[in-house]
Formats: C-alpha cells, structure tokens, sequence
C-alpha cells in the first residue's frame, strides 16, 4: 500500500473544536469548505456563541461537556485561551478513543507542552502543539470565516515523542485550510512571538489606558487620527486570550519588554536632549527596516 | 454691500504652497478641483520632489526661493516640516503683501505661534495657526490627493491679533477642502495632540527599532501577523516631520510619554505577577474604551 503523500486531503471522520472562536470556528468552516471532514463537534462555555456557531453552520453540533464530546472524535483541536488548555487536557484525557490525534491553536508553546506531558501523557504521541498565525482583533463563532487561514503561517513544534501519522494528519489539514506550515522549536517560537505579537498587543491596550486616564478621555480620543486608530486596532482583542497568552509567556515577554524599554530610553533622552539629528536617525532606521519587511512580505 | 457669508467658497488668486507634501499637495489639489483658487505656485528644496508635483498637477508653477515666490501671493500655505517654520517665516517676512494671508499646517502650534510672533510681527494679523488633522504614513508630492481633508478636523487656533478677514478666508479654504473646523487654545492643541498622535508615533518608531536589535530581525519579522503590521504602520511616516515635532512639542510629548511609562509600569507589574484576573480587568477596560471611541467615531 502507497503512504499517503504529504499534501493529500485530510479525511477527518469527526472533528471536536474545543472553543469555537475566531480560529476554531474558521478551522471547522475551512475543512467543511474543503470537503475534508464529515461531522464537526463543538464545544465551549457559552451556550450564546454555541448556538451562534450552530445557526451560522461552523459546527454541526454543540455541546458543553468535552470529556464526552471526544468519545469517538478522530481529531481534536483545543482552541481555547491557553490558560485553560491544563484543565481541558485533564478533563478530556481519559476518554480520548486510543487513535484520536490532538492538536492545539496555543499562542504559547512551552507551557502548552509542559501541560501536554503531565495531563495528555499517554496521549503524546498523538499530541501535536501548533500555532496558526492569523486571527483579527474580533473573536467570537460569528467572526469566523472559511479563509482566516489562506496563505498564512501555522508553526508546528512537534516533540521527540510525536507519531509521524499524527504529524502528517495534522499538516494535511492545515494544508487543506490554505495554510503555509512552518516548524520551530518551542522556545524559539515562543521568543519570537512573545516580540512580534505579544509586545504589540500589550503596548497597544496599554497605551489605550494611558489615554483612557485623561479626565476627558473621550474628547481626547475625538481628536485622534487613522494612525492611533490603527496603532490600537489589536487592542480589541480578546482580553482573557490575552491575559492567559501575558502569564504563559510571562518570561519570555517580559524580555521582550525589557528591550523596548531600553529603547523608548533611547528615544526619550533624544527628545529630552531636543536631539533632532538623533531623532532623525533613529526613525529614518525604523522607517527603512519597516519598508524591508513590507517589501519582503 | 452684504459680507461674505463664513460657508462661501475661498476665491484665492495666487496661492503658494511651501512644503509641497502629502498636506501642502493634497491643500492644492483640493482647492484647484473646488475652483477656489486661480494659480499654485509650489516652492521646496527637493528639485525632484517639485518635478513630480508639477508633472502630476498638483501646482502650476515650481521654485526654490519662497521670497521670490511670496512676492504677489495672495495666500501662502506653509506646509512645510514644523523644524523650518522660524527659518521660513523670517525668509517670506519682507516680501510678504500686506493683504497675503498666512496660515500652517504645524502638528505642533506653541511653537509656531512664538517663531510668528517674532518672525511675522508686522504680519501677524494675516497670520493664521492651523493643524490639519489629516495624513497616512506616506510623504511627498505624489502621495497628495483632493479628498484627504474630505470630514477631516482642522483645528485653528486664532490669537488675540488675528483679523476676522483672514481667518473667515482660512476657514472658507478649508471648508472647501471638506474639512471640518474646530477651534482650539493652542497649549489645548499641544496637549492633546502629543497624547493621541506624537506618542503613538513614538512608540510605533521604537517599536520597530527594538524588534530590529534582534540578531535575526528579518525572520522575527517574517513571522509576524496583521497585528504588529498595522501597529507600526505609522513607523513609516516622514523621520524630519516627526524629528521636528518632537522638539517642538517636547515638553507635552514627555508628559505623555510619563503618562504612558506608568502605565506600562502597571501592566508589567501584572505580568510579573501573574496576575491574570488584573491583566483581564486592564485590557478589558482598554477594549471597551476603544470600542466606545470607534462607534462615537
């Protein structure tokens, strides 16, 4: 019998999305669109965002219990805030059927590992942590759509322990969801993101909150232009994914704080100075490292 | 004889533009489509930037000596960096008419008000403080077009010695423009404006500086999404513009900046701690403050 190539269509019996959002719902939309799965299963705490889900067609079916939603679930993909992945793993560990591959949407790596090891254990070979590189700053079933996914990355960290059946699976359906797939260690992942996404998202609802503290914050922000409006645009993001991404990530961000503050020391002390040849300087630097990636993406 | 009603449009014979940017062009361009102006003279240092201008129709007519070029204006715009304002002003102030009307585009209005003050004494009631509440990260000539200032703010700041002709003539200019008129006290201005536009310029320019210390900036940045790409959109706006309104907004800007420094402090704090229901309480206040501002919008 051939092995089955690396780009064939993912086969998915039954799909059980844990946390039907704007990433598990546009899984589910993406594999219906593909033909690649027959029955989808959500699950989550809302029953709101449940029934959104069922009317607009994301799931097939809805439910609020996990651990009996992955009774005879072929694929699961947890795609809860992270900070309820330990809780969830536990929960759902000792009905997962044996065959069943597990996979995550976790913005963090490294812990969701850590909890993989002590409450999926016997599961791990079947256990694959990934992280798709896509999302809006809406959430929600309603916000999910087919495309979320098209052309964009999704990191895999598999472990020594990872079965290359479950891996492949994994990719298959990613594939399938227009995907690029792109694999990393887990701790440079979890660098790289806690600089380029998690920083952002907290200087954005940070700087929200500076300017929310004026004693006329609303006709403060009346007098805004599209450059704060864009700089803000992740501030609408989910604020419990995000604080769970903030503590599971904590170190790594923490670093990644620590170096713009150095920076905004930098910059500080060149407007302090009223340096304008420095001021210069450094914004024609970030202006021509901005257009690099721009023209590069 | 009845007086010109405030809403009648600007009949301008010769208007010069010094500065021939995304603001000065786009000035241009909207009052030759209103009909409200009879010739454009554009003047600048960039030879090619004034090339382009008069190739794309922005001005009729270029030149580097803003002396030479004020000589028979009617109405002189300058538009150029807030950094050239006193250099400007002392260059146009002998060969002004005594019925030219002067007015700014300067992102910051203290310190064009004092260079007026000492520069433009003798012209001073021709002389009009403004600030477009207009751009996108993009600067020159061929980044100008008529709708930029379409329901856009411009905000006045008249002094005690402004003429009522001449402020009637630069709000009926830009009332042909779209704009939206607001009048403001000038340290009002300041303020307000280093809060929601010269901060977040700040941060998206440091940002971007800090990411590109990385050893492997490019491939961090590679990897990064929508969020941090609309983030630092404003990195790429013009580094002497922005040079030059952070000295000359210096202190406003810094009291932001403390502003924003504290808060930052308090959401590393959460961090540090782990302290996930205060991280939710924080970005969830910042969600709904941007939420309320985009619908007010």
């Amino acid at each position: 019998m051939k092995r089955r190539s690396a780009g064939a269509p993912a086969a998915i019996g039954k799909l059980v999305v844990i946390g039907v959002g704007l990433i598990g719902g546009s899984f589910a939309l993406a594999l219906k669109k593909a033909k690649a799965v027959r029955h989808v299963v959500g699950v989550g705490r809302s029953r709101r965002n449940l029934a959104a889900a069922l009317r607009l067609g994301v799931i097939d079916e809805a439910g609020t219990d996990a651990a009996r939603a992955v009774r005879d679930a072929d694929f699961v993909l947890l795609a809860m805030p992270v900070g309820q992945m330990a809780e969830v793993m536990a929960c759902i560990a000792p009905h997962l059927p044996a065959h069943a591959v597990v996979t995550d949407c976790g913005s963090t790596k490294q812990d969701v590992i850590a909890h993989a090891r002590r409450f999926l254990a016997a599961h791990l070979p079947r256990f694959v942590p990934a992280h798709p590189i896509a999302g809006t700053e809406k959430s929600g079933a309603a916000a999910a759509f087919a495309g979320l996914f098209r052309n964009r990355n999704v990191i895999i960290t598999p472990q020594p322990e990872t079965s290359a059946p479950a891996l492949r699976l994994v990719r298959a359906a990613w594939r399938q969801c227009g995907a690029r797939l792109v694999r990393l260690e887990a701790a440079e992942h979890d660098a790289i993101f806690a600089a380029v996404s998690h920083l952002p998202h907290v200087l954005a609802f940070t700087l929200v909150n500076a300017l929310a503290r004026h004693p006329d914050a609303g006709a403060l922000l009346g007098f805004s232009g599209g450059g704060l409006r864009d700089t803000v645009r992740i501030a609408g993001s989910s604020p419990e994914m995000w604080s769970d991404i903030c503590v599971a990530n904590r170190e790594a961000l923490l670093a990644a704080l620590d170096e713009f503050e150095d920076e905004l020391g930098r910059t500080r002390a060149a407007i302090e100075n009223g340096d304008s040849a420095g001021l210069v300087r450094m914004f024609e630097h970030a202006r021509r490292v901005r257009a690099k990636w721009l023209q590069r993406d």
